[in-house]
């Protein structure tokens, strides 16, 4: 039966022996560990949305007949490819956090057109596979975790070059009826709280490098899989009494490391297994998708302007004139990074395959500025909740009777604004630029979806010199055979 | 009969007889005068574009059934308004200068929404009328000029409470068939290559305001009208032999100031007269129009990153590291520009009278950014161009057979590079950066459709402050029934 | 007997009793807790620097005919103001953090020349009790803090125009032996880590403040004061096993709110006493030599630079031209930072008391930028450091031997360096962008010695906009008789 | 007899029958050229000010034992470095342009030290023989400019490569009595305003550009010396009638190519003949001097200022906190980059020669920020113009009785602020942002004593990453003998 609410997702991730590693011990439920469930709430409220606005949430689905949530659809209209960036936006607005679905959201739909080039190209039967597979996560509606990015060792080696082979993860063993691959990804956002993992190499292979040309999907709870959780800036104050501190105790964000030990995947969940040429377009494509799902940061923006007006307001100082001047920036700024995200959406078009892939280089300006504008925007908020927000007493001595009084007398700022309300949104802000937040708001935007000179390196790519070179010469009224001479 | 191309738009505006002041002297003919033709050449690019790529710079028209020039077409879906950025671009591509009819684009396409508008209100008739006017201009395939920035006087002070009543242009007096308008506009762009202009309100008016709320369309030929030629940075190169020192030899900018002496426009042309509550909205839809047409700076910093490649190659340094990274900065802001402006036109929404309305946020979030970006695109491109762009020698030095061997001994640079084409480019870089068209590319992107301030003000009024805070503060945790306690 | 060493200064804190909260509790011995410990060795290295640096450290002081720590020297001479911000910056290097004395010794110095101005305005005897006080301080070789930045309530209200009186600090009864004071400060630097305080006005007075304007010495261990300890971003780290995930181990910042619940102080302590004409000018002198004082964070600056190059290298890149390049503009900008600062030292002129007051407009420059760059030096840092940075398991994680082998497999990266070294650079740059030390490196360069806005405040009061104006109009050729007409 | 006077200075300069091309024509008498006149007032500026100011343009000389023009003083002492500083920024003030003569008085005192060196090292006679020819500049009160970038060619290829071997200015004849040299100086600042040039090799030399290590003293009126003067944006609009559009009427900068066509030099004024070992020092200590010299736009800098806040105060729009804001924005960069030059002055350390040389970290920095800041200056001073300063009509249109009455009564701006000063300072600011003062103001700011791209490479060499490192590794606990495992 698929899962039908917020609810029963999380139900769904119940007891199922997961082998993860926090803080030096094994896990033993995530959905009750107090660190892990609000990345776990994030993921829910994917759900959640998808039941208060399924306009906005889930999307038809040609593939299954049906509407699915949005995550999950294969684009079948430029439309399609602009919703997503407007649930991303909601979704952001929602958690203050990274929500973690995008990866397989942009993964389905790069492998979908991929898999489609490989049969054309080697006569292969990847396509129809990867469409029943997608198929039986539409019909359950199950959560899919992307895994792309390898450990990488020497990075001045190529995968079969390395000192040790396992560096990137590949193929050590092919059986008549599948293939056995070993290796980690790195920094995986909400693996733990998926369902399956789609499994893909992380960057152009070249033909010594086949065995590390693969493409999977795996279940999260193999039993060959070890997750190593990554720690946060902040991560025990979900371990304190009190909601307070946390600054947004609902939800987070999660990375992990993710261990394969001679993890065997049947042919039917083999999606490319060899083609080392295709790598690089899945790469490209995927990267094109996710650069512009960066978007969801924009949600993130609403959230963190919202935080320093209120803090503004709460301060009595919302009407002066630098104060407003600087709302302003943050949301000019914001905006600038939706329009580029949101253009490259816009300007969709179809792939061989039928689904639609978005204009690169707008989603690599998206994503560029995305390495930019968050940082200038909690620098903004930090300015506007003043220093208060790094030198607030715990929420421990907010309770303790012999310093309550006095905390009580002394924080108390504009009328008619409790002391609790303010230091909750001063926490909430702290949360974002140098909490458990700001790993996702600021680092996350830093290096998601590749780091900034990833994006250079594809706008130089993408900038056709040589056509810009041409419109000035003609103008300038350069004549090249002069300079034959 | 209609104008049918570029040449054709240029012999119909010989022997029209205007009232042109320039360097102190009546102009004779436009037309042969040395500083006004390039302007003209970049007007008569529009009709070039159309002829040469119809399905760009022309689309159908319900109006009249036939397909017209895009900057007269009132626009039928989302995909019009998107077009009209992709034209503008390649316009400025081909240009490297303002081609200066997106204001009357941009006006048809808000007054066409506003008269229906105050006619739903008022009862009036100005809607039809101005369908009418649209149709003769698209069938004569004529220039339409907008006309809207009053001179203002003191600008603490409103339009009927200034010391001179003429500071804003206004109705001085009704007749049975018509009216007469008298006042100014200011910075006028194009408006002597138009056939007729569309008078405009410049800003939010009272009820004490009424004889300021006036549009209307004239003829550009009106005896009387009296224009005076704004000068710009280095104008006279073009009165100097030789098409070197110019940059930009073939294409410019034109700005002028437009009296209206005691004017009268029959009731056919008058489209608005003394309603008062809809000059707001008018400018309102203008700008929002406007301030993504500034997509066309795009177009011309893919002509100034053309350039600053152009002469790194020719200075021999193309691949240094810090080369590349600076062409590589440029073409990410100026994407960035491009994304938000064509964001702003693919979210456009239908008005009640059927056109369609770009999106007002990332219009001005487009615009802001076109204030501050190319002012850094042309700060990169003089640092990759050299010194030498400053302190060339004037082209009559180059061809003085006393100097011009000295010269091309030691202005050599990479071999297979003629001194000639070197000093051509930066000549060209000169011309958007300190030059002629500089006035465009810099302070015309700075103060077009509004100054900064402008759009912040803008920007503030959408940004939805509230909306934001309360995201913030249900994240926080922020119950405010404790507030009022 | 005076303190003389850093191991003496740290027994010197020992056994005092003071009323400390932390976490809902109160701190048995500061001294002992690991979460203020680090805190407490950062201001025992500005001890240690004297025994090893004197030149650096220490300097002549007239009152007392010895060399005294210069953080308690009141300046005889411009270069012993450029000193100080020589030790400043070396003390940034050496610790990472805020090391917490400037606020002293920028009071020593406005004090001085503060209370001499108040002796000879009112007849007073001010300055000779505090110079006995200084040498009292500098016999003992003591810590001396500052206490100024009072909670201020609502904003939009004078002192004494409170709901609660209490909002500013204030004297509550005068006595024939000395005042009572009541009130609180926050946000104080180093507090519990000094010997004495030195209360002061937090801003401009008006006349009917006079019960505000008190300057008074006080005791740390003075009975009547609470201290309760702020927060910090991932403080708890430092109660965890392992000294590698807290980032620096060694040190740490300290702030905390102080409580005066009715501290009576004698005559010979206090420095001002009604004298409200006087405040602003106090402020406006200690701001000049705070702000100027941020040069510290240079030092800081120059730990994450090399933190960010030495991550560059153990990734094994570089060598890479951007790394490169953003490791020079992280150096250009922390140098901008010290040029501002040290040019203020350099340009200081003789008080009428005779020691030496920094130059004002340069010093708020400086700040201006600290509050800026910092957080583009961390940007750029968390560029080069990589996504590793916020996904890094627990150190627990790496002494699991579960985990522990996988981990060193994995996270392998330039041949020659360990995985342990990886990650105690990485966790180093999390300290400074994100953690402890983000506190003062970051939020504490906003908003410590006034938030930006106060510069910007001050800054135009310092422009002198009318000489610029004269020198503007002269070159233009304005005639401003004309303008009468 | 010694120039006395900024009058005797401009007799100095006439009848020298200099050889100087401009616009095709030989000039006749520079003096009297309208366009090259300009440039002449602001170096006789540097004349007058030694009258009004002599404390601070004068200064004493042990060399001739008398005070001299502070441009032509060999420093003394720390002070002396400083305090040219000063000169520099008040001379901005009052010419709004490039004066001219830093390149000779940096010159000066890098010649000085370096031929002290190269004596040490070779048993050379340099340093006398220049000590001599600065005592008869001194005496003679002369004005001396430096010769030091050549043309460079094919920059791939050292001097000696180059296919043409004159792409660097060489010696091309050993005489008993003296050498003789051939070549070109680009881009010489004030060359034909001079009465000697100090010519020096342009970058770092090899044993093989042994004939390029040249430095010499040769008369600005040689006869074998041509020059070619560089044409600057809007030169031309000092030919034309009226002062007002020219913008700066009185000041203007100089930049021509000098063309030394086997130019013969007696022993007494060559200063190094071959060394070319000494030519990397040469260089680097003359633009350490002349980087931090760009102080001087902070004077025109505090114009610009001057000129926004008149222009905002005629518009009436003084007082709009936005204005104010960019106001002081302006300002903060302005003196952001003092700060750095002020400070490298002051920082300033004894050569073995005995005189002063300047901090090379700081003055980089200074110069580097000049590459950025008065862009962004520029940039808020068009914003606070308005448009109206690119659609002006010409002064000719102004004199014209037909459109002087309109243009009088629709420029009308605030009461009691004539047209004409509104338009005058309109010009001010095109002709720093756009016109002649554009090209000092922000090409040479950005390419003048090294482009950008020279100073980063500097930063990078004198920042010691090693040393910054090795701070981050102790904090970090780093344990280095672990690598080597």
């Amino acid at each position: 039966m698929p899962i039908r609410s917020a609810d029963e997702y999380i139900e769904s991730l119940r007891g199922r022996k997961l082998r993860i590693y926090l803080f030096g011990e094994l896990v033993k439920e995530p959905v009750d560990h107090p660190i892990i469930r609000p990345s776990i709430n994030a993921v829910a409220d994917t759900y959640r949305l998808a039941e208060e606005n399924p306009e906005l949430a889930t999307a038809p689905s040609k593939l299954t007949g049906q509407r699915v949530n949005r995550f999950l659809q294969v684009t079948e209209s430029v439309d399609d490819v602009v919703m997503q960036n407007r649930m991303q936006r909601r979704l952001g607005q929602r958690t203050g956090t990274c929500f973690q679905r995008c990866v397989g959201m942009d993964a389905i739909n790069s492998m979908y057109s991929v898999t489609y080039d490989i049969d054309q190209a080697h006569g292969t039967q990847y396509h129809a596979r990867f469409v029943e597979f997608v198929q039986h996560m539409q019909r359950e509606n199950f959560v899919v975790g992307g895994a792309m990015t390898d450990p990488k060792g020497d990075r001045s080696r190529a995968p079969h070059e390395q000192a040790d082979p396992d560096m990137f993860l590949r193929i050590v063993e092919r059986r008549p009826n599948g293939v056995v691959i070993r290796g980690a990804k790195m920094h995986q956002t909400g693996c733990i709280n998926s369902h399956w993992l789609l499994v893909m190499p992380t960057m152009r292979l070249g033909e010594a490098d086949q065995d590390y040309a693969v493409c999977a999907a795996v279940p999260v709870d193999h039993p060959g899989i070890t997750y190593i959780y990554g720690r946060q800036s902040c991560d025990t104050r979900a371990l304190e009494a009190g909601d307070i501190d946390t600054g947004n105790a609902t939800f987070g964000g999660q990375e992990a490391m993710i261990v394969f030990e001679d993890v065997f995947v049947p042919t039917s969940h083999i999606f490319m297994n060899g083609e080392w040429q295709h790598a690089a377009s899945l790469v490209e494509r995927f990267t094109a998708y996710h650069r512009r799902s960066y978007v969801c940061k924009t949600g993130l923006g609403d959230v963190i302007i919202g935080a320093a007006a209120t803090i503004a307001d709460y301060n009595g100082v919302s009407k002066a004139s630098h104060v407003r001047d600087k709302l302003v920036e943050m949301t000019h700024l914001n905006e600038t990074i939706y329009g580029a995200g949101i253009a490259a959406s816009h300007e969709s078009k179809p792939t061989s395959a039928g689904n639609y892939q978005c204009d690169d280089m707008l989603a690599n300006v998206c994503k560029h500025n995305v390495t930019r504008f968050p940082y200038e925007l909690s620098r903004l908020a930090q300015d506007l909740a003043g220093g208060l927000m790094v030198t607030l007493p715990s929420d421990q001595d907010f309770q303790n009777p012999a310093t309550k009084p006095i905390l009580e007398k002394y924080l108390k700022g504009r009328p008619g604004v409790s002391v609790d309300n303010r230091r909750r949104v001063l926490r909430l802000i702290e949360n974002m630029t140098l909490g458990r937040n700001a790993v996702g708001y600021l680092t996350e935007s830093m290096h998601g979806a590749g780091s900034p000179q990833a994006q250079r390196v594809q706008i130089a790519r993408l900038a056709n010199f040589e056509e810009k070179k041409a419109l000035a010469k003609k103008l300038a009224g350069v004549d090249e055979s002069e300079n034959e001479k």
